[in-house]
């Protein structure tokens, strides 16, 4: 036959079983983490309309990043002939504007406020590269319908619990307002002020000097607003220039701060997203430089898809680069949920007796493998260890003719041999010690 | 602005909170007997390369339901310019035929056999009609690299299990296997009898004279071996024709009727997928007119990505078809993931105090909801109430000066006041019990 490629097209990736177990094992405390605050669970498609995508919420940085999935039959070939768009849906390029339409959708059904987690993959045309992958996965979470800090406090708060449950130190969170931004754009244009705000967001990459270089070669100077960012002033400072936001910022890392987590005002974060219209953060930790996380303020996406204006906040783990530090640290490994115990099959005539003794752990919550062949003892031990099964339960002819069973421990390399109908005991004792 | 549609794209659905929960009920309770039974999580990607999806093993039946992404940027421009396939990708529609590419990719590192299960959505480009979804979830295991019966009992029984799991009564397993078909073959040759296999499969929707009216049309006469098959014989009268399918069926059949599962041979199942080799079954329920689940063996599929024969055996559950089944009974509704506690907002002055003691809850395991604006407190309620949410902690001013905090049991309609002192103790004694 001929042969087809075995790799996963450039830019996505395959995850073999233990590490796939280490992503359900940090999803799956996300989670946790999220219910816990009273964030619920939605569904939602992972395609949209193309139309949906490409409405005013996405912006036209988006546009170019988004999968699209092509017309069929003969509305494909109508699109062709008539050189019209030949695409009808695309993939989700991010979890913020599917729900901005859900909410639209089903506001009237929500509770109000609607506090929502969604925790699932996102594609992006990206070119590929070092630890930039075109399907990765997003942890959000929003609170649609609520106007104060009290949002902020929230979402921020159960984003931060997920770094401290597991383990991660040295994380802080960095806050900022874009009315705070707009109020020190004074004479500039809305125009000159936003590309000014583009040039502030490469400070990380490019630092002060680069800033100012590239501003004055935009603009032909360095706005003032963004040279009293630049001086990097305290938050008390700006309390004359816009009493509402810097209040708001004190308060939100009063609050946070009185949590344990270590909250930052920085007046030259950013943000790139153009919806965001109050509180913009960022989660950073020393040993990266990018971010593991952020969020805003975006009172007006919802009123792409009609409506008035609905008040919301959200904010988003940055999974991928949250797994890759972990598994650095060694912070995952920890929970196993392979089988515990292990029957080989000595024969065919065997099956039956060692079925019947897997299905009775599995009623009593362990969880038990069974060799699917009578094959060589050595590869069945082999598998055994290769999965590092704890325990194995060995039923030969001799054992079944004596009513008894052999158990041994691989870890402490013991073995005891029980009758069958002390079995089940023994092993619930040997597995939840 | 200009209004966006707010529906999800034809044939792809919403999910409200309520039936979002469920359905993450369902795959979690599936996830534990998978694992249970000894299979592994592993991880690929939803979008495959579009040779991978058209590869033999996919099949021409496959080829257009595939949801093709299109080429980008300059690749784009010369397909259309050379009248060349516009896509690179395409959404997959099942996840067979990625673990058939992940498996040759990774045999060396993986254990053998290689017991693996895959929870996920698929896509298909059917036309959008009643209960037919264009992306669904498929809830696999399979074993790669064990050519016995083993395989068969242990992928069968774990997919019982999930109905009995759930309480799902009247479920009935057939089985039958394709070489015992190919063998009734008798004079015909491959393509005629692959045509009288196609005809046979429908026999559900058209009966058994259906079945022999089309024959007659397409082949001129009604084969032997579909005389044979309609006449519903016992498996024991097939032991001449074909000693080897007749004895496995009737080892799966002993084996799997031992756990208390109905298994049943039935001659007349075929399966549409071209790639069975051996055994093949489907989970059937009285109360629904397709199927609940099925799959079998396929011991040439990993063939098309190199390599030689591998033998294994899988099985799928319809997720979908299940969800509503046991939705439609009420098995779904019993564990809520809402919050246990909410707190509602009385003023700005008490935000930090119920922050405090609603991450004390959390500490305990308790979920805690903390309303996020100092709203009226009639909304604030009705948002409890929308919520179902069990206990109300009430903390006013003059509870806060008097050290103390009202708890409102909703269902019971009873309220106490506890000390701050004993508040945890308290809600921990409430919430357990």
């Amino acid at each position: 036959m001929s042969r087809v490629p075995v790799n996963p097209p450039s830019g996505f990736r395959d995850f073999l079983p233990e590490e796939a177990s280490a992503r359900a094992t940090l999803i799956q405390g996300i989670t946790e983490i999220y219910l816990s605050h009273g964030f619920q669970a939605i569904g939602m498609p992972m395609l949209e309309n193309l139309s949906t995508l490409q409405g005013k919420g996405g912006g036209a940085d988006n546009e170019k990043l988004i999968f699209k999935v092509m017309k069929r039959g003969e509305e494909l070939q109508r699109s062709l002939a008539a050189q019209e768009e030949l695409a009808d849906m695309g993939l989700r390029f991010d979890l913020t504007l599917p729900l901005a339409r859900y909410y639209a959708r089903f506001r009237e059904q929500l509770p109000k406020p609607f506090k929502v987690f969604q925790i699932g993959p996102v594609w992006r045309a990206d070119r590929p590269q070092k630890g930039r992958y075109r399907e990765f996965f997003q942890c959000d979470v929003d609170i649609v319908g609520a106007k104060e800090i009290g949002a902020e406090v929230d979402c921020i708060a159960a984003i931060l619990e997920v770094f401290q449950r597991f383990g991660l130190e040295g994380v802080e969170v960095h806050l900022n307002d874009r009315r705070l931004l707009s109020a020190l754009a004074s004479g500039l244009d809305s125009r000159a002020w936003g590309e000014a705000l583009v040039t502030l967001d490469k400070l990380d990459k490019i630092g002060a000097e680069g800033v100012e270089k590239e501003l004055r070669e935009k603009l032909g100077a360095v706005p003032a607003g963004i040279q009293r960012i630049l001086s990097q002033p305290d938050l008390a400072s700006f309390r004359e220039l816009d009493p509402e936001s810097t209040s708001s910022l004190e308060s939100i890392l009063r609050l946070l701060s009185a949590t344990g987590a270590r909250a930052v005002f920085n007046p030259t974060l950013v943000r790139g997203q153009d919806y965001y219209t109050g509180t913009i953060f960022e989660v950073r930790h020393a040993e990266l430089s990018g971010s593991l996380g952020g969020g805003g303020r975006y009172n007006r996406l919802l009123e792409i898809f009609g409506g008035t204006e609905t008040p919301a906040f959200g904010g988003s783990i940055g999974f991928e680069r949250l797994f890759l530090l972990l598994q650095e640290k060694g912070r995952l490994a920890s929970i196993s949920s392979g089988p515990e115990v292990f029957f080989p099959l000595f024969g065919e005539e065997m099956r039956s007796k060692v079925l019947e003794l897997a299905a009775g752990l599995r009623k009593r919550g362990i969880r038990a493998d069974v060799f699917p062949d009578a094959a060589k003892l050595k590869n069945q031990f082999k598998y055994a260890d290769d999965r590092k099964i704890p325990f194995v339960a060995l039923l030969g002819s001799d054992e079944l003719t004596a009513g008894r069973i052999k158990i041994k421990d691989m870890d402490a390399r013991t073995e005891e041999a029980v009758s069958l109908e002390e079995f089940f005991a023994t092993m619930e004792r040997l597995c939840r010690r």
